[in-house]
């Protein structure tokens, strides 16, 4: 399907449709109309229509939407099924805490390995995902080939890492170190995990409340 | 001040105005206009202007904004000088990550303490800051009221210990957890982080750009 330009608004909410139509598949639900579905999530039946019309037509006038159906095209527009491959660096309380308890899997894609410098962890395993020393970096990366990297490294070092995972053909940095990387080569895509934005978020919120 | 009712959207670009006002002054500026800090968000000039009318007048006609002005503002907005205080709830590899690693007084929240089960961190201290067993949650919040409860537990005991930290007088829960919380009582605000969110945000675009 060609896709037109979509704003990055609407990239934000695609991932909150696949959730919420993952619950209602979980649930049982088979179809469900815009408007049940914009109330459950904050949002108007036209918004929901007019994200949707980004990339193509979906649902039928007075049926509404297959909740499987729409929830397939989501995760294919998702890029879910793209056989993404992702590995962390840093194997630290952060990169741990992904490697133990998020599926990467439930986002369609595939974690096949950590890299840190510690000799406390690297040999090991953690989540049944090995991990080895960042010196192998280069030379896993030329093996297994990985699209997404997981930054969970220092600070300080993470504007060189993210560089070195770049230069081994990386297409997506997902950067949790709180630092903008300032890399030369076009075309990476950074993601950068803002824990403060989602804190002040929730102040605002409680103290408005007060 | 007496705020209108804001929209979520502009709640969610509060946080991102903040960091960048930090950033710019940081750098030494003393003013921008609407446009270049719009240029720099990837914003409009008249969105702006529009978002920040919804607290009050700032800036200028033909000045801009002072920097430093503009940035204290929107702390007091976002209630970063109103005094709230946080517990974590489960210093597990995430917990712990968040402990030793994010700055909360930078968010205007002061970490004052944190709560398990586990013999192997009850009793101890990470990041400075001490570990008490979860039987010890009420009697302490007794003591030390808390405004934001982290909830970095095991998704099977969330809602319990959600439910605990309300009661207890909690009033926002920084959500970490991947699980729905079904709080009855109301007046209660849930911040959810997803990671998958932004994992699948990341994939659509290295997906497109293919």
């Amino acid at each position: 399907m060609k896709k037109q330009k979509v704003s990055s608004a609407v990239i934000r909410r695609l991932p909150r449709y696949f959730r919420h139509l993952t619950d209602l598949h979980l649930t049982g639900v088979e179809r469900i109309s815009s408007s049940a579905l914009g109330k459950s999530m904050g949002l108007t039946a036209s918004q929901i229509r007019q994200d949707l019309s980004c990339f193509g037509e979906f649902g039928q006038q007075g049926y509404g939407y297959n909740v499987d159906n729409l929830r397939g095209e989501i995760a294919d527009i998702l890029g879910m099924n793209k056989g993404h491959t992702a590995i962390i660096l840093g194997a630290g309380n952060l990169g741990r805490a992904l490697m133990e308890n998020f599926h990467f899997d439930r986002s369609g894609v595939a974690l096949a390995a950590a890299f840190d410098v510690s000799p406390d962890v690297v040999g090991q395993e953690r989540g049944g995902v090995p991990v080895y020393h960042v010196d192998k970096l280069e030379e896993y990366l030329a093996a297994h080939p990985a699209s997404i990297g997981v930054l969970t490294v220092p600070r300080g070092v993470a504007n060189p890492i993210a560089a070195r995972l770049v230069r081994a053909g990386v297409k997506g940095i997902w950067n949790f170190t709180n630092t903008e990387l300032n890399l030369k080569e076009p075309g990476v895509i950074i993601e950068n995990v803002h824990f403060a934005d989602s804190l002040l978020a929730l102040s605002y919120m409680i103290s408005e409340d007060a």
